[in-house]
């Protein structure tokens, strides 16, 4: 596996592997590696020639009262594993490689932001946008895997590539899951050890509003999950709610995706998770043959 | 000359020549093309292979008061026009294709903004450094020709491509103008005779204004510039802005480039025009031996 630092070594290198017809496929990291990470660069290694990873703590994406600083970081461990993994290269820039000053130009996210972390985390999607416009012109993939359990960030970035035309595929991949359903994250770290006990009720609350949505409307089932969470944990409850992906509006019956998504925040770390389902309100042809003889 | 509408039959065709070897020149307008989009595609045809003139009257780099639905288009000349100068491939969009919805994702300009038109237009460059973010990407082109009379526009999409690592050239090509030294220009047309003659005098300011900095400071020069404009025309004067290039900051001593630029707003049309000097404050080698006596 391949180490490279500087973003103009990477850009040269990524063109040799275009020219020579070599397809890529990339792996965004903030690093401190997890096997919801190695799962995305197994499926990118099933799909294209040349994998590169990167590891980089965008200070973009960070708000000025959030975890920088202290976000975990262990390189060698990182190397260690994405190596193990199938990564081809490994891109690690210097934040004064990436952002040598203040940034001429951002992109800003319109759409997409006003739900969900975007609510809290005001800034955070423009910092991911601009990250991402930023390493896709570096590394020119062809596709690039981003796990679900971030799903609003799956959203903007779709938005991203489709508003800028970027020739780049972006392919959402299936949350990875402790044996008890935790979602994955590299912030799991800092639970503590009755933290993570209770941190099996995100999936949990997710799991039984699917149900609750075929009895109660979006609003009650919401409020169910609220109710769930603060009777199963002792974190905050930051959000429930069930929205239209990717758009992320209150949903409405011809809507044909929904998304389930909670925010919990234990005593060091803040927790999300999600579910998103087809076709929740579409009648099956029984019923709308049901409805066309009445 | 090939004629292309489609952003996807663009992207296509723009990858098919990139892996045949061919280099891209990319000469960007909004029609209405003049002498001076007829130098930057000559220009651009002595460096590359294949050159691209795209022809798109962007929406989004109208303010709401602003010439957009009057802005002169006649696409029978353009085209006529931009092959004779050497054009191979005429890109003209339509507006629903480059937007086909409310964007989720845009540019917006941190620095190099809040001077001289950015000023007044407010989102103007904001509007620019999106639609070109979307042009590069369709078009992939080695090298981008910008006349230097929209010389905070080459700032603005000089930072544009190094933020981003967009890999395209930016040359900045100087101002063609009339036999009396009127920059060249679409909007040229809104004059009327009277201030077709008096237009001629920004670029009469701008010369004389060289010579004031060396006698006065930039704020007296400025000064003596905006009364220059006023007693020999009889437009309104936007700004006359002695500034760092391409920072666009008040000029210090150590600045190696300023710009000198002016707008004038006619009855229909708002003109604008700039010089670009290098090493003005820069002491000769003689000078500097007097300075280390002392």
């Amino acid at each position: 596996m391949k180490i490279v630092k500087s973003t103009q070594v990477m850009q040269k290198e990524m063109n040799l592997e275009k020219t020579a017809g070599k397809t890529i496929g990339f792996v965004p990291t903030m690093g401190y590696l997890h096997e919801g990470h190695l799962s995305l660069i197994k499926q990118a290694k099933e799909e294209c020639d040349i994998i590169v990873v990167s590891i980089f703590v965008n200070p973009l994406q960070f708000g000025p009262n959030e975890d920088f600083d202290r976000y975990p970081r262990d390189f060698e461990r990182d190397k260690k594993l994405a190596e193990e993994a199938g990564a081809d290269v490994l891109f690690c820039p210097e934040t004064k490689d990436m952002y040598p000053e203040e940034p001429v130009v951002t992109v800003s996210v319109n759409r997409r932001v006003d739900a969900l972390c975007g609510k809290t985390r005001i800034g955070h999607f423009d910092g991911v946008a601009t990250v991402l416009t930023k390493l896709f012109n570096i590394v020119s993939p062809n596709k690039a895997f981003f796990g679900m359990k971030d799903a609003q960030q799956v959203a903007v970035v779709t938005g991203l590539v489709e508003d800028f035309n970027i020739q780049v595929e972006i392919i959402g991949c299936e949350t990875k899951r402790e044996a008890d359903g935790l979602a994955m994250s590299s912030r799991n770290v800092y639970l503590d050890e009755n933290e993570r006990k209770e941190a099996l009720h995100l999936f949990q609350s997710l799991s039984r509003a699917q149900d609750w949505l075929l009895k109660y409307d979006s609003g009650d089932t919401e409020q169910k999950m609220i109710k769930y969470l603060e009777e199963h944990t002792s974190g905050s409850v930051e959000y429930c709610k069930i929205l239209s992906y990717p758009e992320l509006l209150p949903p409405t019956k011809s809507d044909k995706r929904l998304i389930f998504a909670v925010s919990v925040k234990f005593n060091k770390a803040r927790l999300i998770d999600n579910v998103i389902i087809d076709n929740m309100f579409i009648k099956t042809e029984s019923e709308e043959e049901t409805c066309s003889v009445h």
